[in-house]
Parts: structure tokens; sequence; C-alpha cells
């Protein structure tokens, strides 16, 4: 268990790593940030600030010598900088989650492999294995890059009579998975946390609207049947237990209808804090950051409970500047994290609106 | 209306500090500390420490420079360092709030000026005044330093057969007041927040507990009945509104025994964030410390909802070692301040617990 005023290191410098850090410190541990922005924004809460990049070894030796356990707010810290750093001191969740859950296909397979549903999919390397795909898995279907998309970048919807092969090529024949168009009722997400020892604690089943590919609300309790919420809830502790994972998890879901009744597909694995669990912030006795915090710092998890029905909304680019209009709105929140230039798709800040009595 | 990024400096640097520099940081504000501590807790979770006495006036001046506007955590800043401030940023609340509060006779006769009751008091600057003082309220009474106690620190009980001569020698026959000894039922405390253009926005009643003088645990809703509870409200509105406050000022009481019926009295202001608005934190949608910020800042003031009962136990000296056994608690939430040694009767933490169904 590290003691009150241990250092922790976040890698990266954007507003998960910002919420981690102000989480830390309300327990009293410390944050040294790692990342190689200049106006990386959670430096601004932290007492200590490397800019580097992820290949500078002696940024990250002097780094590594500072902290008491190392951990990441997004998951494409390079697979060879994270293993640097475990070698040195503890690095959590452990660098072998990354391996799998930076290839989109090597993560479809870990999860399907644990007997979980997903949407089907095949992995596409050659024009042979495109064709290959398209005629298993059907149209419409979602050709997407195994490494490095998100908020929906690198990756092409395949419409009935489009052609496959030009959206391999958008996508600069990058090794891709084909994955079969899922038409889903409803995203869900859960956010599990687990510690080393393997106590669980989920935080419950939140849905999400995304715009544009970008989360823009989720809502919390789901409109979801209970069964199906419970069984996602499984779903997030298997996964996290098969990697034997330390911190928060999230798992992204679609709800599907089944015959007639429903079931949940798995769609994507975040080994990190996540967008969908910030109404935990301000809307629980515990958020998804301190949660984390807490499995990496050997500290028991809490045990989180609601303040009531919960909404919360990202403010996206422009969108921030409406923040002044939800000051003064009755149980609303409103975070900002810190950024400078409002570009479109760039996530300024969230607003939290909790309704007590429902 | 300050905008994101702009720069807020606080002097002072303890754990109201550091709280509300957390909360500017939720709010995209960045914060600087002014502290003539080494260790200074808040210096944490700011981008910007300067560590100088209050009489350093060229350290005042690049401080002054460095910030958009200037508040304080503490009532015992300098006078002087606080107008040498003023003439260069604003400074919220307004210098001239510390005057009157720094000295317990100018806030009594203050408050009392207002028709709002207090106990019996008078001044003691003789061993004339201290005979006059005792014929006039009697004993028990109790013998306070003008300046600078808190925390039952400057202050002695003077019971009936006790030489009031041998208390206020005690006190170094400092400037005192002797006040009346009141035989309260229990201690309240009302957190009000006011803008500069007359917004004022007031926490619910908090029943307040002590041990050795030092707040140990807050309750709300506060045992009071509910046309003293609003009494209590409106006379800390009323308070605020005298001295045109701008920010988080906090009002401590006593309820007393009237006859068949209840009244209180008011008996301490601080014209900052309070330990008895802790609470906010963790138990409603807005806390005290956001309150403060948007106050200073120019921005309206949140509608703070209550997420339910809420006790807040304030962990002090070797108490903080019992913060493992918080963390499993459903509901509880463990605030920890960022400070070394826990020495007796220092504030290094606290818990808060939220009752929803309650």
């Amino acid at each position: 268990m590290l003691k009150p005023g241990a250092t922790i290191g976040i890698l990266g410098g954007g507003q998960l790593g910002r919420m981690l850090a102000q989480a830390a410190a309300r327990l009293g541990l410390n944050c040294h940030v790692f990342s190689s922005e200049a106006n990386a924004c959670s430096a601004q809460v932290v007492p200590r600030f490397t800019r580097a990049e992820f290949s500078d070894h002696a940024a990250l030796e002097k780094f590594a010598q500072d902290c008491d356990v190392i951990t990441y707010e997004f998951e494409n810290v390079p697979a060879e900088s994270a293993s640097f750093l475990a070698a040195r001191k503890p690095v959590l969740p452990d660098p072998a989650v990354l391996a799998t859950t930076q290839d989109r296909l090597i993560e479809k397979s870990f999860v399907a492999n644990l007997g979980i549903p997903t949407a089907p999919f095949a992995g596409v390397a050659t024009a042979a294995e495109l064709a290959a795909a398209v005629a298993k898995i059907g149209l419409p279907a979602v050709l997407k890059t195994r490494r490095l998309g998100y908020d929906g970048k690198g990756q092409m919807t395949i419409r009935p009579g489009d052609s496959p092969e030009k959206a391999w090529s958008e996508l600069r024949q990058a090794p891709c998975i084909l994955e079969g168009f899922v038409p889903f009722e409803r995203e869900l997400s859960v956010v599990v946390a687990r510690t080393r020892d393997g106590a669980v604690e989920c935080f419950e089943v939140t849905e999400n609207e995304h715009r544009n590919h970008i989360l823009h609300r989720s809502k919390v309790p789901a409109a979801a049947p209970a069964a199906v919420a419970d069984e996602a809830r499984r779903i997030a502790e298997r996964i996290a237990g098969a990697f034997e994972y330390v911190g928060v998890l999230a798992v992204e879901l679609f709800l599907v209808r089944d015959g007639i009744g429903h079931q949940v597909l798995v769609n994507e694995i975040a080994p990190r804090v996540h967008n969908s669990g910030h109404w935990t912030l301000d809307g629980a006795s515990i958020s998804q950051f301190e949660q984390h915090i807490r499995g990496i710092a050997g500290w028991p998890l809490g045990k989180p409970v609601r303040h009531g029905r919960v909404e919360m909304t990202n403010l996206i680019g422009p969108e921030v500047e409406t923040y002044p209009q939800w000051l003064s709105v009755p149980g609303a929140t409103v975070v900002l994290y810190g950024k400078g230039e409002a570009r479109p798709g760039r996530k300024m800040g969230h607003v939290t609106r909790v309704f007590r009595d429902e």
C-alpha cells in the first residue's frame, strides 16, 4: 500500500491524466506527469512534470527514479517505453495488457477466446484477405485499422455496393480488421476496477450516445434490462480477471435484440479510465479516477454510491463556450480541462447533472 | 468574469487553499499560492508557488503581476500586505473585511450593530475594564484575545470564584474581549456565498461538534427547528450584505433555548471557506470551495443540491492513521491534505459520509 506522500507517475498529459492526478491529490498522493506536449493540461495540477518523448530513455530513467508506481492515461504508450519503465518500477496495469488492446484484431480475438460475444470479425492484411473477410462477414461492415484508431478515426463503413478495396486504400492499406455491422439498440459501457489481489468493483452500466463518433452523452442508469446489465458487468469483470488487471478498465458494448430478448456484444476495451465513466466524478461517492488510483496504489477499492439519476454531457470543441449556461442549473457541475484552443472535436470539458430524487 | 486559464492568487498555504486550488482547477482556472511555509500543502496542486514572507514587497509585487485576482485562505493576512496587493490587483473579499474579523471586539460590535444577537460582550484593555466587564457580564464568562486566536487558542474560561486577573495574565494581558458564557444546546454554522452584484447562495445550516475546541464532526441537516435554521441563514446573508462581501463567508452560531422556543446567537465570522463547510465537497453538487472561486472570479454561483444526509468527520493529528478503515465504507469519501507530520491538533484530512436515502 503506497503511503500518502508517495509519487505516482502518469504517462500522457491529457484530461484523463489531469483527473487522475486530481483524484490522487485528494488522497494525499502526488503525481508526476510525463508527456511530450508543451501545454499538457495535466501539468497544471501536479507538482512535477517531465516534457519528453517516450523514446527518450534518459528522461524515462529519471522519471522512473522519482515514481513509486507508474500508470498511463492513454493506451498508445509505446510497448518499448512501457517495458523500459517496468524494468525499473511497477507499471500498472501491466504493459502486457497494452499489447492486446493496442491491436483491435488481437483484442477482439482475446475477447472471443474468453467465450464473450462480439461482432463477427476477420483480419485483413492482403487484398485476398479483404475479399475473404467480406465474403465471410457480409456487408454492411466496418473496416478499422488494427492500431491507433480512436473517436472514429481510422475506420470506414462499407455498405452493400461500396468497393471494399477503395475503403481499404482510404485507410492506406494498413493492417485492418473487418467487423460485421451491428444493428445495436444502444451503446453501453462498464467501468470496472480491480486490485492486485483480485478484488473487483464495477460501476453501474452506462448508456452512451455518440455524435460524429465522439461520445456526446452518458446516462445512468442505462435503459437496459437488468439481466443484460448484470451480464455486461460480469463480462467486464471476466475481462479484468483474464488480464489479471490492476486499476480501472472500461468495456464498450452494444445492446442488441436477440429474438424476443436482448444481449450484449463487446465492441472495445480501454485499459484506462474512460470518458463514459466521467459521470462518476460528480455523480457517485467515488469516481473512476479515484478507483484507478486506489487500485494501482494498493489501496482497497471504494464502494461507490450513486447520488441519483445522472447525465454527463461532453463539451466538445466550441461547445465549451456554452459552459456559463450550466453554472446556475441546480445539481449541475461543470468541469473544464484547462486546455487552450477549442479545436473541433477536442474534448474541452464536461457537465454532470444529478437528479437526486429519480 | 475571469476566463478559463486565468490565474487566481491564494494567500496562505494550508488545506483550505489546497481545496480552493483544486476547485479552481476543475473550472480550468489556475492558482498561484503565496506562503511562507516551505512545505505548504497547497503547493502540490498548483502550477505556481511563491515562498516568501507577507512583508516581502518584492515577492508580493511579482505575485500580483502574475495574478488576475487574489484571495486568501486564512484571515490573519496582515492588513498592510493585503492593501499593498489591493493597490495592484483585485483582492477579494475586500481587505476591509479583515480589519473587522481580525479583531473579535470589532467583529462582535459590527454584528451587534446590525441588530443581530450575540453573547453579551465587553472590551478589556485595562485592569479596570476587566473588573467592569466582569461586573457587567457576570461569570462564567470567556476571556479571549482580540486578535489571532483560533481552535481554542488565546482564550480562557473564567468560572465563578476564578480570578479574572489571573486569566488575563495567562493571556499576557493582551487586549481582550470578555464574552458571556452561552449555555448553548448546539453549535451551528452557515456558509454563504455572495457575488459582486449581490447574488447570494447559502448552504444548508450545519451542526458542529467540537472536541478540545477543534471541530470534530459536522452534520447536515442540523438538528435545529426550521424557523431557527432559516433565521441563521438570513443572518449570514445579512452579514455578507453588510460587508458587500465577495466570495464565501462562514458564520458560527450558538443555538440556545429562548423560553419555550429557540434562538441563535452569532459567535464568530470567518471571512473564508470554513472547516464546517467541508461536507459540501462530497456531500453536495457544488462545494464551498467552488462557490468561493466562482464568487471571486465573477462567475454565477451554483445552486447546491445535497446528496443525502451528510456527516463530515475531521482527521486530527494521529487520527489520520485511521483513514484505511474508511476506504471501504459505502458512500464514504476520504480526503487527505498532503501534510507531513501528524502533530497533535493538526488537521490532516477528513471523511465525508453520505446517506443517500435519508
